[in-house]
């Protein structure tokens, strides 16, 4: 058992809680239990099993404890108080993890059957892991960060996805790369903008499509406007002028997903 | 000049910051420009402007007292440590406000024109304020909330809104007035379930009505679903069973608000 904070390998695990050091890690850190056991259903490439004993209640954490066995997973037994040195939560039950960071290739994405959702510098962890978990929910093919966003493994974002950082694929790369496969692929790219002409409502989404998201404070780009096959606009009455990203982006996948599906008797 | 954090006052600015003494309290704790200058400018009844004159860098910030003198609210200046010993951010601009909190009645919100939202045990202060947001953007008549709901005077709330608890009439009430005031006006009760067999995009949302939407863990209750003219359900795929609620209402909103304006050449 682990009882000193300064022992090296938890030092490494305390720094998986910083952004940047977890940019450049290829670990990420996982904590609680339901978290852990969404990780072993989905098969997500857990490393380490964390455990405190002296924290550990639960019967589902002793199951999850046996789980790992099962599939020869190592475990580090340290103290509470070492725990608690990493723990997010104050009283935390006494069962964290170390996965290994998955990132897709744009190659294994297939938009000709699945929408890919692709985000610009998005910023928030809330807004990006709500949106993996709408992508979830509306049968997305992955989502394409592009230029510097905030990591899909911080734990505001993994907690937000509710499971579904582990069912999307999530790739990271730039827009020109983008561009490039977007024709291999003969996909249309849609993006969105309150300055666009074209109502939302009123775009056809058959065919393989991206739908492109801009930043929380900058929207997208002049250049990457540019780029895009169509632009649409949310339209908003009152003071707004703008929508949080996570709903505008839960507005245009639910427009996309009942536009493409069938049985529905729409009244429109 | 206040230079104790031990002051009368200074105490009762730091407690607006626990959601318990907040919601006790008549009044409700801003922080920084911007907001300052929506409640300025929305007439949000600013009571006092707190200043800390060795943080106060920025010109608008000048304005915003001049603003205020102009309209007679009470200054209080403060120093940079007492300031910083309320202050939200590491780094705070040297300006913050204590509003008086202000809740509709029921009996003041018009159904007949615009759609209504009521919220059950809302417990995300993000959640509530990007509901208000998304309810302003789709030309809503105010929010109701049922139950233990967070407050939208949290600064998470507030911060989120984007200024619409300004501008969006806010009710807090029980279920059962809901009730009498919604047979009173003649408007129907919309409640969403993943258990309900109507798909929401094949509901009906013509004449006056109230979106209900349940809390973020629990949903709706069986008391509560059964006294709702209509149930809806977002469809799902995926391994997701829920949405985020905030993603959920502004689905459901912009639903309604599609069914409701003209003008779009829908393509469905």
């Amino acid at each position: 058992m682990i009882i000193s904070r300064a022992n090296p390998r938890i030092k490494e695990i305390r720094s998986l809680k910083e952004p940047k050091a977890l940019k450049k890690s290829e670990f990420f850190y996982m904590e609680g239990l339901r978290i852990i056991g969404e990780a072993f259903e989905k098969k997500a490439g857990v490393q380490t099993l964390v455990v405190a004993p002296e924290l550990l209640k639960a019967a589902y954490g002793t199951e999850l404890i046996h789980q790992a066995e099962n599939q020869g997973i190592e475990q580090l037994e340290v103290s509470a108080d070492v725990f608690k040195s990493f723990a997010h939560k104050e009283n935390p039950q006494g069962l964290a993890a170390i996965g290994i960071q998955r990132f897709a290739k744009l190659e294994a994405l297939n938009a000709a059957e699945k929408v890919i959702v692709a985000l610009t510098e998005v910023a928030d962890p809330g807004n990006l892991g709500t949106i993996l978990r709408t992508a979830d929910a509306t049968g997305c093919g992955g989502i394409v960060l592009l230029g510097d966003c905030v990591s899909p493994y911080e734990t505001g974002a993994m907690r937000a996805s509710m499971g579904a950082i582990f069912s999307q694929p999530v790739v990271q790369t730039d827009f020109d790369s983008l561009l490039r496969w977007k024709k291999a692929q003969g996909c249309r790219l849609i993006g969105t903008a309150d300055s666009a002409q074209l109502d939302y409502a009123a775009v056809d989404y058959a065919g393989p499509l991206i739908l492109l998201m801009g930043s929380e404070r900058q929207g997208l780009s002049d250049a990457v406007t540019a780029a895009c096959d169509q632009m649409a606009r949310i339209p908003m009455m009152g003071s707004s002028d703008s929508l949080n990203l996570a709903v505008a982006t839960g507005v245009m996948l639910y427009q996309i997903f009942n536009s493409r599906r069938g049985g529905v008797q729409f009244e429109i």
